[in-house]
């Protein structure tokens, strides 16, 4: 292992759907991800890394999944299931409270936010992998929900496109502990570099001196 | 459900790596695919749909991961432990037994060979999704191995692409069966259109008269 | 030539970058494509164009560029020069004239407006490939502007993604008359299907019965 | 500029289809292009800068086309003139002198040599973009043929992607001035980052000490 694995001019952190809908009391999706969240303390987690990633100057993107409209899907020939159910529950819906970020974790000015996703990958029919280029980055942290879907979508097509991979496993969460059994044990050593727990990125992210 | 949903001229089947080394006995993957692989009944379904595609008229597409070659991934700056576990033994190797075809899954006069990915997604740096489009495909069903890796990140990436996906659930295999419900019971069901059995299968594909 | 190449159910009608800044007296970009636009009869083309599309039941799809906002390509590493002049101008500005539709061109209700491109490709970080498969769509064909950026490298995007793709001649324009040249004489006959005129075009649309 | 625009360790040089077919006199498309090639002095500019490049520790990618094979798009619903002149003439028959690399631009120990491409695009259903990025490369210099077809096509897809593209103006070759013309004054400023003559380049390359 190169002992700065995650150098701050080319590694970036990817915060997959900080909504409401999925991080707050209240939120459509919250109450399935309650009982993970809490075991692995989702919260308080997501809280450290993002204060240190900010710390140490590594680019914030924002990878959002689609926002819900009325009338989604109507028109193609064939959404799937899954689809279909979050269009019906108009999971993360524009213009409401659940479609809007989680105040704590929303984007900052130089945060670059990517366009929305309308799969379970941050890459496809997005703009997220010419940005990561334009920002020079070679390496991708992944934290946000959910563990099995988005996360590990986004991070299989990561790969795949060349990127070195980073799954953080207490900094993500899922309807079950067998689906982050299956996220993190069974499929994650197939495709990903690394997979840590919070305290473990903590070790390995670089400091900026306050110099800097 | 449309009445013939896998109409023979918008389908295509993807058959993932039918080499011996994951198919045959003496095969450098088949003593850790075997337990599962005879429990479902892997070779005998797989026989059993080919069969049943070829007289339907549905285009096979045969998708075949990289063959390992001395020095693969030598100056790659950050391959995965996966691929260098696959490389250190050489699996598929190029010009032996092991990365030959299955004889009796080899590809015949007309079938589509679609350049060798190397990673998990038969997709990602090949020209499948070109080929299909060039075909008139629009609905993939996915056959061969293994569940949780390659068949699951090429189904993945089909949806992410806007084709319509089904799994079989009996015509693959894993190392082991929570890798199995991993694929078919945990994630499956987040992206994919259909998860069926092999006899689900057959009853919807199309027969083709014999005047055709 | 098939009898009916454009059948409405796998054609798609692409109009790219419709905006006020391109198309209206009074836009950033009019003076510079107005002796070209005024020659080919650009405007009544478009006109009838999209009269005959609507009529005949294809898709309608817009394909529109970034809008302009301040501080864009500011922290990326390497904008090109165009990219930099048109971020200097503030083309088709976000929240102002010129960045909104030409009125007589702007969607109507079951057109689909794709994702913004930050490039010459409608296809390059957009959902326009997957939004074309989730529609049935196989044939394309492109109006709009420029004939030598944005149409052409869409249209060549389109041709390598596996679609079947034609160009209009004088339902496009360009800087200058050996620019138009250059898309269509030295260029597109190297890339396209069919590089028709208006009429030629007009000529092959199906027509939709009034019992439709 | 930056002061060393040309990285080493992030620029590669993506040699496009050096055919014995395109460059050497007997292959089928060098009448096409020898009067625009001698006129560039192209042969003397293509081994001035492959001896640069290689002493500069830049990574040469090898990008080739599809070599032709009997049957080619037989089975396609829409191959394009273009792709069917090409086979009806077998350009680089694959096994045949003309579909081997000339001699002296042949790869050497240590270049990457890409999946070959079916279109005008090095990228579109490659590798390209994933072992550029798992090379570190964020600079692509472009040479080869032709430079209105695949070296264009190569490096708008290139820009797309996010990476920095250099044309180089004597390093290229068309069926007529015209079209190079249409290459680096018309269509190259709107997307390329630079467009450089051969002797510019040089001046621009990194010079490796000896006791690197």
């Amino acid at each position: 292992m190169p002992e700065a694995p995650y150098a701050a001019d080319e590694t970036a952190l990817l915060f997959i759907d900080p909504y409401n809908d999925f991080l707050s009391e209240g939120g459509k999706m919250w109450p399935l991800v309650k009982t993970v969240a809490e075991e692995v303390g989702l919260l308080a987690n997501l809280r450290t890394i993002m204060a240190a990633v900010r710390r140490s100057g590594i680019q914030v993107f924002i990878v959002p999944h689609h926002r819900s409209e009325p009338g989604d899907f109507a028109c193609w020939h064939h959404a799937t299931p899954y689809q279909k159910q979050s269009a019906a529950v108009q999971v993360f819906a524009r213009g409401e409270w659940g479609g809007e970020w989680r105040p704590e974790f929303a984007p900052q000015a130089g945060d670059v936010v990517v366009k929305e996703h309308w799969g379970s990958s941050g890459f496809a029919n997005t703009d997220l992998d010419m940005q990561l280029k334009q920002h020079g980055i070679r390496r991708l942290v992944l934290i946000g929900l959910l563990a099995n879907t988005c996360i590990e979508t986004t991070a299989k097509f990561g790969v795949e496109l060349g990127y070195h991979v980073t799954l953080v496993r207490d900094a993500t969460a899922a309807f079950s502990q067998d689906r982050m059994h299956a996220a993190h044990e069974l499929n994650g050593p197939t495709y990903a570099h690394a997979i840590l727990t919070t305290m473990e990125l903590l070790a390995q992210l670089p400091s900026r001196s306050l110099a800097d």
